[in-house]
């Protein structure tokens, strides 16, 4: 539609997702003789370390969300197209757009990331929400928020309880992270707002399949953790097999028992996938899908015989380097974005040598576990508790994407450490209200 | 449900609305020797007279916003109530909720406010949304940010430019904020955002039945206000009747001529009305309604016979001051509280002799036009330009409801003054793209 605009001897490269992975790749082109097309259907880049924040009220979506036009506006060499995209066609080098717009490309780099996994329930979304996206976070908050007021207005212990119990399945750091911020809020951010419950009553469970907290850890902070959580109040269940969820609670299995909790509010954090455009690229270029979707790489990331096909960030299963997939993280994705920008470079100077691997350095991981108390191995040194949480906050502010971001995050944490208080629990939205509703459908059909 | 829980014998004073009036009379009531529900559907109070700066960018929903149960958890005579009230039984002095709970009242304060008015053109509502609540400002956001969207992936000019084009419908001070924030992130904020439009092309129409904008200001501040407006770049049309609104665009009569404006996005700021609760509370009181769905309430705010019962707010007609209604801001709401407050007190006291009439005291009235302008009238004084700007901030951020919103939000305005930023501009929600879908959906269906 626009292609008559990018000047036509220049090298074109578009860019699936405007996550991680992808704004990096664009920005570390910055100086490249190209053209950059980003593509995103949403028109921000997303935090997602610190989406569990909005979810349970802390901070606002804006906080952790900029726009990426605003991102990129001084680079003369980009533009952003708001756009879906529905399917690649790797013989015409062309992206199709769900609208029929068509984009030509020199270089594809696909950055387009996961979404929740169910391990074939799909039913089970409707009862547990996965944490993806700001409308996830936002929906989430909306949940556990009139959980409280539900239960406030109830009568019946048992359902009062049932609507008091939160349990969280996945206790990677997502799942961590959501687990002590929920028990923060029940026994102090809440403290003093009813007048008929006492949230602190509010029971907290964290269900994970493995035998330890935090999988991906060494298992000495993984103990750490757990200590955590279970000073917060959490019930930490490790070697719990959720079995079924539905609008009652979760059943599970552990230590070849079976055992159901009564919840009425049940948040996954257990299994991602690779996107559908992901299986539509792979069944195209030939390349191995892994068993959640993601794309087999090169060493060089590229897909086997498309060298002008790069796959970064979470989509990409590469196993090059340790015999083991990358995790997921945003670290992967940048280095990911840093290398191949860098490719592109070398490949434009007429260097067609085989580069080296990609080589992922892992400069440590960290997971929060409530107000003040953290988890952190930087490389092979591990900290915990206060120290591990300040040096959490300060790697996460330093890499918020623009500096209002930072200042703002810092001032409402600063806020939230002090008074314990959560700004943003603000119930909006116009879906339904998953505990309110029956009973209001029910009177207004009688009226 | 839950009144055996209330003191049996204390006097019981339940709220209908947690506006400016119904929490500020709850607040005002805190050393009464009485029980306190306060009734809402939604969880927050909203400052009101910030909302436009959500529906524009530069504020988010949660620094305008505070939970109402965070607001009164120290005050122990108050419960919150989060639910819908479809009923008010005067005779046996209870409020129907639409879920089904009863709560009888000893003096009911009835404080529900507004919504629009589209003067029975109902279907205009659709293709021109009004400003009330949170998913009203993040609907408008969306829609302003949307249409900048589309017409940068547009070819056809005719189409950019109905796409670039905004209309404003009246100039109260919403829509005179309203109209000159569009055209500050048209002229600055959006600038070098985008590749193929340049979005200062954007055209700004605000149109006013009345003969000048702010017609409840006196002649010469808006006078001054049409010239902030005019330098900004807004086209200012008054004496503009509007006799319809399609998807297309605007028609409008002026000087007995007939226009159309070619616009995708139009926004409402011309009428609202009482809530239905009104109506229903006039007929069983037999109060009288006004033209526009308000009550028109005794001297003492109270309704004829009822002298258990106060409207106060925006809901509320009071013509017995200056013979004029007085008019729908939140000072107004809240000395109606303060009075309502102590009227109650003093007949508790054992007090039954008649009140004074209410009487309300105008400290002045403020509109702000884009980044460092605003005219205010502080009893009879003027103020324009900058001067009325840092006055009508310095206002405003004393009279947000607690601190920390003040400290960002203050952060924000230095942040949106010295940069002419506005970090929230994500277009969030699943409502339909009312600009891209209908391309969308088509490439999908043949998918």
């Amino acid at each position: 539609m626009h292609e008559q605009q990018l000047t036509s001897h220049q090298h074109h490269v578009v860019i699936i997702g405007g996550g991680f992975g992808g704004l990096h790749a664009a920005l570390a082109l910055r100086n490249a003789p190209v053209q950059i097309t980003l593509i995103d259907r949403r028109n921000f880049h997303l935090f997602q370390p610190l989406l569990y924040q909005v979810a349970t009220g802390a901070l606002s979506p804006a906080n952790i969300a900029a726009p990426l036009r605003a991102i990129l506006h001084r680079q003369k060499n980009a533009r952003v197209l708001l756009g879906e995209v529905a399917r690649i066609n790797v013989t015409e080098r062309a992206v199709q757009l769900a609208d029929g717009e068509r984009i030509a490309y020199d270089t594809l780099i696909v950055a387009a990331g996961v979404r929740h996994h169910y391990f074939g329930n799909d039913h089970w979304e409707a009862y547990a929400p996965g944490l993806k996206s700001i409308e996830d976070a936002t929906e989430i908050r909306r949940r556990v928020l009139l959980a409280f007021e539900a239960a406030e207005r109830e009568t019946d212990p048992e359902k009062i309880d049932r609507l008091l119990t939160f349990v969280v399945i996945g206790a990677g750091p997502t799942g961590v992270e959501l687990a002590g911020a929920l028990a923060e809020i029940a026994h102090f951010t809440l403290r003093g707002n009813f007048r008929h419950i006492n949230p602190a009553d509010a029971k907290v469970y964290l269900l994970e399949g493995g035998d330890r907290v935090l999988p991906s850890y060494v298992p000495s902070l993984s103990e750490k953790a757990k200590e955590a959580l279970t000073k917060l109040g959490v019930y930490v269940k490790t070697g719990a097999m959720v079995s079924d969820i539905t609008a009652e609670g979760v059943t599970y299995t552990m230590d070849g028992e079976t055992h159901t909790i009564s919840a009425s509010t049940v948040l996954w954090a257990a299994g991602v996938r690779g996107s559908e455009l992901g299986a539509q690229l792979a069944e195209a270029t030939h390349a191995t899908l892994d068993r959640v979707g993601r794309i087999m790489t090169e060493p060089d990331l590229t897909l086997p015989a498309h060298p002008e096909i790069f796959v970064i960030g979470d989509m990409a299963h590469y196993a090059h380097q340790t015999g083991k997939p990358l995790p997921g993280v945003a670290p992967v994705a940048m280095q990911q974005a840093a290398y191949v920008a860098a490719l592109i470079k070398r490949r434009l100077w007429g260097n067609t040598s085989a580069p080296k691997p990609f080589r992922y350095t892992d400069k440590g991981s960290m997971a929060t576990i409530g107000r003040a108390a953290a988890v952190a191995d930087i490389r092979g040194i591990h900290l915990w508790g206060f120290v591990g949480w300040v040096l959490w906050l300060f790697i996460h502010l330093m890499t918020l994407v623009r500096f209002q971001n930072r200042v703002l995050v810092l001032i409402q944490w600063a806020w939230s450490y002090f008074t314990r208080n959560r700004a943003a629990r603000l119930i909006t939205g116009t879906t339904a209200q998953p505990h309110l509703t029956p009973k209001a459908t029910k009177e207004i059909s009688q009226a």
